[in-house]
């Protein structure tokens, strides 16, 4: 079993030394109760409501930038695999990233190729497939966001053989019907069934210049049910142990493969890449 | 707004004329009650449990068959669109099939194109697209239960151009955790909101050989939220009224499109299509 933390925690915006503060003491809690894997918010280090690209500017760090070395070294003081998102300054542009770290250091940097309203307004878009790394605990895929909201691109991160995806978000709070999960999480609920794939999915919380947050963090099986959900609009630390092997498995009566069941030879024939 | 009603009747195997007359008085129930569009379960007209090919053979009709004539008949005589599903005889095959009949007879005729465990014992496999038929309401598409649970499809029927998605199911019933929506219903939910699609699901009641069934009739609206629930594993009928015109709107917010935002270019690069 692998245990799987995510770690709600609240962000400010652009007080890097307080977000790295919060994250630092929530992985450490995490590492304390046995946690392999851990999973941050979305743009973690920086917080996310930015003015201006002026202001992103300011926030965007590179690859061996302050966060991600602090991470890289709780990953290693700690035996831990940490999955979170930062603002990842390439020369001129700037991309909503995650970086996936481990006890020997940076493993992958993913940038998020599916944008959210306003992100269009200061982020560059890009180019990135999701990001795979095979770890000891077996393959994490790493997507952002609104990413997950394309189930093309949670289907081709598990086609890819992804054992568990890891996904730092910022869900902003939007009205939904009472007693409803927010449609986010039920697709990414949705997501994990139809791939056989589990989802740790990192929410964050803290009010940042009006916008406030879902607060939606969850840990799915490959079934696609919940095992444990965060507390809605508030920090919280939610873990889940995981057997990821299981996640190799995608038959699951004796007629039906949720991978080998695929038409493709007439999704073809369809309008899905045109 | 368009009022649409979903009929979770109790079938029985074998029986094509009590089924019939159950068929029969929920769509005048529906009727009577201001339902514009109808749909029936699956495998409406004969119930699901085969014992056997053979069973199905004897079960199966062609489309000018007795159920469709009912059912085109009361379309005629309610100014109906009725969508149901039936065993369909073709040459040598079978099919499991879905049939819209409206007021000027039958419309088209949709053979399941991902089959379930043990239809692979007695049903031939259907190489069709998701059926699209143009009615006085907008454009419907037709798919029919475990179809529902491959993005892929849904994706295409919606990318064609579908303004509500009618799907029969038989969905048997199987462990769920506590207080859990059957993944079934998770996965037409997220369809529904990636979509911007709504999605009038129904399913059946009645045990069949031991087989029982969720009783989960959902009509969804184009967020992706339930309008209207059946009753768990009982028969129900749920009506909602859809402005089905919303549902060419696939921006939902200044940046975001949920078929304009897809990154075919990158989806390309990925196993998807493989």
């Amino acid at each position: 079993m692998t245990r799987v933390t995510c770690c709600q925690i609240p962000l400010a915006i652009g007080d890097t030394a307080g977000n790295q503060t919060t994250s630092r003491a929530a992985i450490e809690d995490a590492a304390r109760d046995g946690a392999q894997i851990v999973v941050l918010p979305e743009l973690a280090s920086s917080g996310y409501v930015f003015a201006d690209r002026a202001e992103l500017e300011s926030l965007a760090e590179t690859r061996d930038g302050p966060a991600i070395t602090a991470w890289a070294n709780l990953a290693e003081a700690f035996d831990l695999t940490i999955v979170a998102g930062f603002p990842e300054a390439a020369g001129d542009a700037v991309y909503n990233s995650a970086v996936v770290v481990d006890p020997t250091g940076v493993r992958g940097v993913y940038r998020k190729a599916h944008l959210w309203d306003t992100e269009h307004n200061v982020f560059d878009r890009a180019d990135d497939l999701p990001l795979l790394v095979d770890t000891a605990h077996g393959r994490i895929g790493v997507m952002v966001c609104y990413d997950l909201e394309f189930p093309e691109w949670v289907r081709a991160v598990a086609l890819a053989g992804a054992d568990l995806l890891c996904a730092p978000v910022n869900w902003p709070l939007l009205p939904r019907p009472d007693g409803e999960r927010p449609t986010e999480m039920v697709r990414v609920l949705a997501g994990a069934g139809m791939n056989r794939m589990p989802i740790a999915v990192c929410d964050r919380a803290g009010v940042e210049r009006g916008v406030d947050w879902v607060g939606g963090s969850v840990i799915t099986d490959a079934d696609g049910y919940p095992v444990v959900l965060a507390e809605y609009g508030t920090p919280d630390r939610i873990t889940a142990d995981l057997d990821l092997a299981l996640s190799r498995v995608k038959r699951f009566n004796d007629n039906n493969d949720v991978h080998g069941d695929r038409r493709t030879d007439l999704y073809r024939r369809t309008p899905l890449l045109d």
